[in-house]
């Protein structure tokens, strides 16, 4: 293994790059060495490798786990700037540490980083050595709140990990350190007792002290006015924050506060840093980036039409932008030789990751020449009674280089005017493309978009190339520093990766001598035909239905798909398939080989990119998806030997929020409210329910779900059933973490959706109550979605319909309160209209009608009868009778003041109109059995006429107060007896007719 | 440099060496990193190499100092156990860096190695490269207070020196670091900003937190027995302690405190590592060292006299080890061989550094047969009646193998024996000088022994061959591991290193003509001759009186010497020759040249070893002295821009000790105190007194002082001056800070006696009334020192006499507790009683009688008192008079009570005896003038017969009460008289006739 650091840093140092030593205080990553995270700041450049021991305290497992350790090692390099060619830089280093790039499978897989905690972003890759991610490649795009300019290149090598592939071994503990000393023989004990720290016995209240003390001291260090000092302590901020967070001590709560400290001190500490290297005269220099190529002046002359072709040439698009990225430049091209006149066959385009190719046919050699008729004055101005030109003909006729003579005479709008047709002369079919052509590589976008060695040019992933032909002639295509030309670039493993490219015509054919399939179809064609052989050669197929967004991704992850079957042993499939397959898509981009009854079988499809060494790469992704399972299997078999009573015990551990407690404390709270709506029910199957409420949780305890939170729930239901639960507890204890999210299912069954509510409205009731309500940006506890999760389960089940939101946070508020902490009943109001605007917004959403959806939101509480009234209104769009309806009770609301009581003295309506309305009325509330529409509608609509009737005869004012009293109560006896039905007032005119 | 980096790094792999990352918390050195300071534990082999940033926040220099930073890089390697060559290894290792060692002086001075902090030590050298230390290179013995075996060979490079050096820059920040990047373009930000840190910012208050945190965390890691984070805590707590201790902020006590904290701490972390592995089944295995080798069993025969070699190979001995040892050596050679019958000339022996040689001429073949008498029962009962031997003789006869008619008879003492006389047959020379070699080499020891790589043997430093011939003939001695042979080893830089030896005779011609001066005289007079001829050149000369302790020293630090001559600039001769010669001969053993007048000249001889490229000798050798003086002179141009008041401002920042305050505190109470006695004084100089107190001490603010502590007051009286202080005051600050030894001389001006006495007085009361009292072995403060300096300025200023340590003492307790602390009258007595207890040593040790010495004890309040009753006392010996008199006044004190009051009524004494006493009395009396015993001896002289006289007549306890009284009183009269001259009863029997 130090063999391999030293051909690194040999490799790296020859290459110009400076080595450093890594940093004197704990780091979590290569990253946050001031060698990085302070020099890729500002202008000066900046070469430099260096070996990085990574504390992660969180990855700590007592020197077990085999891919795991609280201390790996990372070797990182930085080019700053980027030096036009960082991945073939990267790949010849792989070559220098002995790995043959040609025979095995590495790609660049979309992977962005993101440290919020400082402030900092960069677009990439992971680098997959056949499945193994080896690398992190990294544009660095901004780093401690500020834009990088340059951007620097970032390498981060997992030393560990590719030494293992190289020697083969299985476990860390067996990499060949050193001649005749093992990794384990180095750094186990160390790996072991550090472990042993982080994990139990490193003291949390010391620890919270140095967090301050350090932070305190970054603080002062700022004000000083020394930024070096100042990062120093705010990296051992941040390992303390880590070690505190490994030892389970760190609340939600505290995490976002911590991380809001760190953040703010990281920002102040690169501000400084690149103010000071302003001060001192930027000591380094300043890059020097690529100058702007030379815009091309003149054309050649085209003779014939001929076929266009336009790639342009990139690193590794993510994925969504190779499909995303062919159509928006395919629209540009054509969208912009609309506005030519230049004519030409479709345009079409095909991406790969590296590529996109736009093609058209018979593209003309020139634009034609075009007429247009140039406006003078009114002809009646134009000339004098002589008919000689006026100073105003004159004067137009100068401005047009013409003689007056020459005007002519045109009539538009029925007004003659003066004036004179213009020849615009077509432009060349070179000169047209050019401008066309540049304007798009300038313009390209992405949803996210960076920088690399170029001063104008954005787009998701460097652009490094371009090829523009015209038949067989070069179209002199410039973009900021880019030059277009007949030379395109093929597997960076070919024996020539640079060829050069004779015409445009046949592009297609000649990409695919260089094994380049530039069509996604048919590469996803290729892709699913050749996956599908594969499986059944061992009995199995590929489902396509299931897997078609993961196809899809591969599809633009490769340009050359080379599917290879996998394996993995059968002992693995004991594992619950959730898991299994959440690993080999996911993580591995893999393809699950199933039965035609879809069974899993130990089998797998993994597709690479090009020509390779077939049994060297599969053995790589099998030993890849081995060290996983492998994981896996360890936190399967532990979790199992512990009983689900046994390990709920461990929520103890977990914290969940300052004030809130632990994880037990809420599982606890949940159990109580569960029992307390079931109650509420006659549906409930009860024991199923205060099991599944005795056991919630519990899982969050377990191994596997501290590694993949993903499988809360999951591995609930497995552990449960395994360990002798009835199937219906095991489900219930599924079904309470659903919905996931807006695309998930809500529980199927009843008890889980009691539990599952009992959850959401223990974490909105106790968050809002100790003050963690989500702001516009930070929702760290994620109420937004328990919110909706709250609506979409009473949605999907109305016979939970007794359990009310207020009913339901009325009873988390007792909970929470019985724990001591204050729950105002504004908190509560202030719960349930989070909810309802949650519910609002799905509705509106849906595309239901804003009218429609406001007149229901009163009902919200009860989100079934709300969505049946919703339902019942949109039924009766069109319905004149309805509309009628709506009319008259909007009227009779808009007459009564809003304090009139609903009681009057029938005796005292004297008018027939007035007994008329009293006695339909009498009979419409006898008819009324429930306040739903339907009902409603059906007692109502008699009221109607009498209603219009009254409002037509009668003087709702009368100067007699005893019998305006009357009046009024009437009506307000069936304002009262509309309003529980719905908000008729905010239906608007949405009934009116049109 | 960083290609300095990896050619060690690779040199060292390529030896076997597995290579490790730099710790990830502060270090203060290599040494630290677990991976030495751990993995020396034990018995596990080790071979390791590394890169440690060291960081010293007291050598933060703000990057201004050109060779000192707060962070330099140490390149570490660890060879456990010793090879057997890592001297040879470690040049090849510098040639691998690309030194040419031929042209190079090398060398390897004695530098040992202690780290009480962590209970560790090592004996070894720093190695010089020109003059340049560029290397530590230790055996490691002791590490956390664990004795270690084997040992391990710790060699630590100082990069930077070294690469300053072969690039020849004189800033660390002009060192090409990578190819376009200076080191102070890549650190030289990070230099400063630390610098602040470590010297302004850091917050002291935070500082002591957090050492108290990590200490408690080292505490609670070591309870549960993970030695690698307690480890961790250690050097977090000690870094910590370092950077306090920059900021100026640890007093002595806190200083101690934090030590034997740290200490204790270490001591833990290392036994429980050791504990640790040993549990774990030691799983690097076990050192292999060599096996002692097979004792010879047979010898050849010698036919002649022959000369005898023997010569003991080691690596660089200690140079005062050189001189001892070879008489050592010599010594018991000569010693066992006279043991022996064999028969040899003189033996003489000659020693280098690296050889110890014994030669003795005509050594006999054999030893002489030898005839002894074995004595058997006496004759009597030896044969019986008829003549027969009886049982007893029989047995004897048998047991001697022999027959009972060969029993000789023999008279001893009178009585007849029988018996019978043996042969004791002469060995072989080969065997006698076999055993009495092998011996000397088993025995072998100096003042500091060591272990290496040999099971039983230990020196001062390696012994790597033996060579030992008898005339041509090998004699067979080992030695533990080592066998004697013919081959010796010559400069290691020869084209042949190791030589063979053809025969004994005239082997220091052999040796010369390898270039080996074997004999110390002729080395020493080989380098004052070259010395003295090449100071001729220059005008100059040798001071051969003053520089014979360094000339000693320079002679046995070469084996064949080669003196150069230096020079350096004329201006740093207006730095004071304290500075220039200190640093001349205390750092690089380097003569300085003078005129005959003893001005300074600016040249140097520096003597290397053995041939080389003098000229880039000289200039390496120049060029260290210039970093050293570019140092000093730095701080004295510094210094002289500050007047002597301001500086003395600077004190408050020095901290003293926690109680008593800082420096400023304590310079504020000398001047008081000086005060105070000076009034005592009629003779004191009073302004000068007056001035000099009110800057006392200000130079320790310099930074001068503050980098070169042995220069305290030296700088006082250069600074002094130089602002224009008068002679006397500049004169008096230098004074007051001597004796600094036991072999200083105390102050010569009465000013500086009484600030020095001042001084000392201070720091004994304050310390003693803070607790701060020395132990056994610790006295961090030198209270002993102060002691002994407090008796050596009074015996040296007998016009000092008024200052008694009485009044000296309270006078201090009054500013002591001035400033609020405690200062008993119990103290006062214990700090008395401590001086007192120095003086008597300080007697003792001069060799005076320890009766003579208990007699003026009682004086020792003044100690010129004391000393000139002792004087006189000594010059009194065979004084019969003198003898009489004190035996009469002991007579006189034995006779009376101790509570007898020295009271008596003349007319009570009636007896004549009585009455001539009384009247010899009464003159007495009035002759004394002063209790000096030489007055009092002339005025009581007379007194010795009439006390004999009284004593022969009357009887004493007469039983009248009154008579009894009134003689009693008469005796207690002359008791009382006598009692202040000295103690006589002390004197015991010392003037008794023998």
């Amino acid at each position: 293994m130090q063999d391999a650091l030293l051909a690194l840093t040999k490799y790296w140092t020859d290459r110009g790059c400076m080595i450093v030593q890594p940093f004197n205080t704990e780091v979590g990553a290569g990253t946050l060495n001031p060698a990085t995270i302070l020099r890729v700041l500002g202008p000066e450049p900046w070469r430099v490798a260096y070996v990085e021991p990574s504390v992660r305290p969180d990855d700590a497992r007592y020197g077990e786990n085999p891919n795991r350790l609280q201390t790996h090692t990372q070797f990182q390099v930085i080019l700053k700037p980027d030096p036009g060619d960082p991945q073939e830089q990267y790949l010849r280093s792989l070559t220098a540490l002995g790995i043959d790039i040609d025979a095995h499978d590495i790609r660049f897989v979309e992977d962005n980083w993101a440290n919020p905690a400082t402030g900092s972003w960069g677009l990439g890759w992971e680098v997959w050595l056949d499945g193994l991610e080896i690398t992190q490649f990294t544009y660095f795009q901004q780093a401690g709140g500020m834009s990088l300019d340059p951007v620097s290149v970032e390498i981060t090598y997992g030393v560990e990990r590719i030494i293992m592939a190289l020697q083969g071994v299985s476990h860390f503990k067996d990499i060949q350190y050193a001649p005749g000393i093992t990794y384990g023989e180095a750094f186990g004990q160390s790996e072991y007792e550090m472990s042993r720290f982080y994990l139990d016995d490193a003291d949390v209240e010391t620890q919270k002290r140095l967090f301050a003390d350090y932070a305190n001291e970054a603080r002062r260090m700022l004000d000083a006015r020394l930024p070096v000092p100042a990062h120093l302590h705010v990296l051992k901020c941040s390992h303390t924050f880590n070690v505190l967070d490994s030892r389970g001590a760190v609340s939600t709560t505290e995490r976002a506060r911590a991380f809001a400290r760190m953040r703010g001190l990281a920002r102040e500490v690169s501000a400084l840093w690149a103010e000071r290297r302003e001060e001192l005269g930027h000591p380094l220099g300043v890059s020097a980036l690529p100058d702007a190529a030379t815009a091309p002046s003149s054309f050649a002359e085209v003779t014939a039409p001929a076929p266009l072709l336009f790639e342009i040439g990139t690193e590794e698009l993510p994925p969504h932008e190779v499909t995303r990225s062919a159509a928006a430049v395919r629209d540009a091209v054509a969208a912009k030789l609309a506005a030519t006149r230049l004519d030409h066959g479709e345009v079409v385009a095909h991406a790969t990751p590296r590529r996109i190719v736009v093609l058209a046919d018979d593209v003309a050699p020139r634009e034609p020449d075009a007429e247009r008729f140039v406006r003078g004055p009114r002809a009646q101005a134009a000339f004098d009674a002589d008919g000689a030109p006026t100073k105003a003909a004159q004067g137009f006729a100068r401005g047009q280089k013409i003689d007056p003579s020459e005007l002519e005479r045109v009539e538009q709008d029925g007004v003659e005017y003066v004036g004179v047709t213009k020849t615009d002369h077509g432009r060349g079919a070179l000169e047209v493309l050019s401008g066309v052509l540049g304007e798009v590589v300038a313009e390209l976008r992405a949803d996210k978009n960076m920088r690399w060695n170029d001063r104008k040019l954005s787009f998701t992933r460097p652009v490094r190339w371009l090829v523009a032909l015209l038949g067989d002639q070069e179209i002199p295509v410039t973009a900021s520093s880019l030059t277009a030309g007949r030379t395109t670039r093929v597997h960076r493993t070919a024996a020539e990766p640079v060829v050069p490219v004779a015409t445009a015509g046949g592009y297609l054919g000649f990409l695919a001598e260089h094994g380049i399939v530039a069509s996604g179809p048919v590469r996803r064609e290729q892709i699913l035909k050749a996956a599908r052989d594969l499986a059944a050669t061992v009995g199995g197929t590929i489902d396509e239905g299931a897997e078609a967004g993961l196809i899809d991704e591969i599809t633009n992850l490769v340009e050359e798909p080379n599917a290879i079957l996998g394996g993995f042993s059968e002992t693995y499939l004991e594992l619950p398939q959730e898991i299994l397959t959440t690993v080999m898509r996911k993580h591995q981009r893999y393809l699950p080989v199933r039965t035609a009854s879809g069974e899993l079988l130990p089998h797998f499809v993994a597709v690479a990119n090009g020509a390779c060494d077939r049994d060297a790469v599969r053995a790589g992704n099998e030993g890849v998806l081995r060290a996983r399972y492998e994981d896996a299997s360890f936190f399967w078999r532990a979790d199992l030997k512990v009983a689900p009573e046994t390990m709920k015990a461990g929520l103890a551990r977990l914290a969940f929020e300052e004030k809130l407690g632990s994880m037990a404390d809420r599982a606890a709270r949940i159990a109580a409210v569960a029992g307390a709506l079931g109650t509420e029910l006659s549906t409930t199957d009860r024991s199923t329910l205060d099991r599944a409420a005795a056991l919630a949780k519990f899982d969050l305890a377990s191994q596997m779900v501290i590694e993949l939170t993903s499988l809360a729930g999951v591995m609930a239901r497995e552990y449960a059933a395994r360990s002798g639960e009835p199937k219906a507890v095991a489900e219930a204890l599924f079904d309470m973490e659903r919905p996931r999210s807006s695309a998930d299912r809500p529980p199927a069954t009843l008890p889980g959706a009691v539990l599952a509510l009992a959850d959401r409205f223990d974490m909105l009731v106790g968050l809002f109550a100790v003050g963690a309500v989500p702001t516009g940006s930070s929702d760290p506890f994620g109420l937004r979605r328990a919110a909706a999760g709250v609506i979409a389960i009473l949605r999907a089940h109305p016979e939970l319909s007794p359990i009310t939101l207020a009913r339901g946070l009325s009873s988390a508020a007792a909970q929470v309160r019985a724990q001591g902490i204050e729950v105002r009943d504004g908190t509560l109001a202030e719960v349930e209209e989070f909810v309802v605007r949650r519910y609002e917004q799905q509705l509106l959403d849906a595309g239901h009608d804003h009218r429609h959806v406001a007149a229901v939101l009163p009902l919200a509480g009860a989100p079934a009868a709300a969505e049946a009234t919703l339902r019942e209104i949109e039924q009766r769009a069109g319905d004149a009778e309805f509309a009628a309806l709506v009319a008259a009770l909007q009227r009779v609301r808009r007459i009564v003041p809003a304090d009139t009581r609903a009681e009057y003295d029938p005796a005292g309506l004297t008018e027939p109109a007035e007994a008329a309305l009293h006695q339909e009325l009498v009979k419409a509330k006898d008819a009324m059995t429930a306040p739903a529409l339907a009902d409603f509608v059906l007692a109502a609509t008699p009221l109607t006429a009498p209603i219009n009737t009254f409002f037509d005869d009668i003087l709702v004012m009368a100067e007699d107060p005893g019998v305006r009293a009357a009046r009024l109560g009437l009506l307000a006896t069936i304002r009262d007896l509309a309003a529980p039905v719905l908000d008729w007032q905010a239906l608007g005119t949405s009934f009116a007719p049109e």
